[in-house]
């Protein structure tokens, strides 16, 4: 099945679900539930969601109830966007004007402290302690992944299990958490949520990965801004520590990444890319995300053949698919 | 009992809440750790942990279940804390250096997010999921305060109403529920619990009165920063708001806000407070003061005379008192 086809397949539960993201962020006061709302509306993909809803299916799915997991995980990571615009100075996101340009850096913070606060009200109304244990330690995770970022800004020494750290907190937890809770609001067994934990895993690895490869190898009117804006920014990922490695190329690029920091955020960057082209960066993470792809594929195999199995299976080869 | 007698009769247990509050944040990752720990022993008066033990007298006292209460409270007041600094741009807290600038804003931004992680995580191995409910919501209204307060700024038609519901919100809350929780957490009646919720939330509302009268009536070196800090920052109190009523100083002192706006963080702020100090502002938001400490008495006077009842009453006296 293709990936719009299963969208219009879960339109029903996926509209209940966008329903209480709205009723769980409108309050009374005006400025919160319009930069929450304005939030919302700039849409996303809801992936936490679906994953939610078809880990549900391994067991009693009901929807009010797999709703309570699904709304606390996107608001959660909506609230890190916030939060990362504000870091990022990101003016636009998703072709939308971000809460820091749009209100203030001031509103964006408080925004991001008010829907976590949400998102754990929500997640509050299920009685299940162990949900409230996975929510606050993957908060915690994430943190740690934002700040790893931070320290890591263009240190062009770190190594390929920095990256892969970095990116399991900043991505990976949240996807292999949605799929996990899912299960478990649905009183699936264990195994089974956590044979899913693991599947949600390694998508969450391997997307964080072609999306990092799609900043460097896609065209501008494919990812809505120049290529190379992780670089520009510091945020040195896995094409570039790669590259690195290719001692015919390392002095260049070493230079070129020096004069894009200097440069700052509307450095051309495009040198540098030619020079990430050129070397076997590209190929070898792209390697990299397919050997997660099968992993994740591997952890579905455990599972029982119900038709959501298969939709997992067609996210993952869709997520594994190269979109450039 | 004298505070500091009070403070040393329960140094045992406070000592366990700080060993506790270290622990909880205490990270592999050395920045977090080093940014929270330095939060952590810029110090504080621990008033919220204070609460919590007092209040756990009234039920089952056990310190390593109401430490679970305890840590989350205080580190989700420290976690508004560095937001704050962020917000106000402050350099210095308690005359220590905030995190924001011996750090950067970003780094103090995470700082907060993971506190309140850290917090939840410890909430979290609480079962009772009606203090999961309690502090999710405690926390969205604390965020709600914070932008009615961004939203007020200067604002110096804003009624007393608007001023009694935002620090209800941002301070009087907090105090409120930890006193409800200790309670709650020591498994103390209902009926108790929420008495001492009144309790804490009238001695909150005092506590913030006469801090934002403190912020006008204080010596700079009670202060730690010259007078009027809360009026160059936008953020008009009680004081304020009861002075501009008075016709004969309304429009000179709407005159001295308008330049103190102006001139920004650094404005001289001492006409304005001359020309409040010669208004009924300060005496009227002194009473409103001392009539919240009356209901936080009353409020005590339901329960039982142990110990510990002695002790809050003797801490709202404390509040009560005059400052400056």
């Amino acid at each position: 099945m293709k990936l719009l086809d299963l969208y219009a397949k879960m339109k029903g539960d996926l509209n209940g679900i966008e329903k209480e993201l709205e009723r769980s962020v409108r309050d009374e006061h005006a400025l919160l539930s319009e930069t929450s709302v304005h939030l919302l509306k700039a849409g996303g993909k809801r992936i936490r969601p679906v994953f939610v809803l078809l880990a549900g299916k391994f067991g009693d799915y009901k929807l009010d109830v797999l709703k309570k997991v699904a709304v606390p995980l996107e608001l959660i990571h909506m609230a890190s966007l916030v939060h990362d615009d504000v870091i990022d100075d990101a003016d636009t996101r998703r072709g939308q004007p971000t809460v820091k340009s749009k209100w203030d850096n001031r509103i964006a913070m408080y925004t991001g402290d008010y829907i976590h606060g949400r998102a754990l009200s929500v997640a509050a109304e299920l009685k299940d302690p162990f949900v409230h244990q996975v929510l606050s330690s993957a908060l915690v995770q994430m943190c740690i992944g934002e700040m790893e970022q931070i320290r890591d800004f263009f240190n062009t020494d770190q190594s390929v299990r920095n990256y892969l750290l970095r990116i399991r907190r900043k991505t990976a937890l949240l996807i292999a958490i949605s799929c996990q809770l899912g299960a478990v609001a649905a009183g699936a067994e264990r195994k089974t949520a956590n044979q899913l934990y693991r599947f949600g895993y390694n998508v969450g690895m391997a997307f964080q990965i072609r999306d990092d490869l799609l900043d460097l190898y896609g065209t501008e009117k494919a990812i809505g801004k120049p290529p190379g804006s992780d670089m520009r920014q510091g945020n040195i990922t896995l094409p570039v520590i790669l590259a690195l490695r290719d001692e015919g190329i390392r002095e260049s690029l070493l230079h070129e990444i020096a004069a894009i920091r200097q440069q700052g955020l509307y450095a051309d960057a495009s040198r540098a890319i030619g020079l990430i082209k050129n070397s076997v960066g590209g190929s070898l993470a792209d390697e990299l995300a397919n050997r997660y792809i099968a992993k994740a594929l591997h952890a579905l195999q455990q599972l029982p053949a119900i038709p959501a199995r298969k939709n997992l299976m067609d996210i993952a080869h869709f997520v594994g698919k190269r979109n450039y």
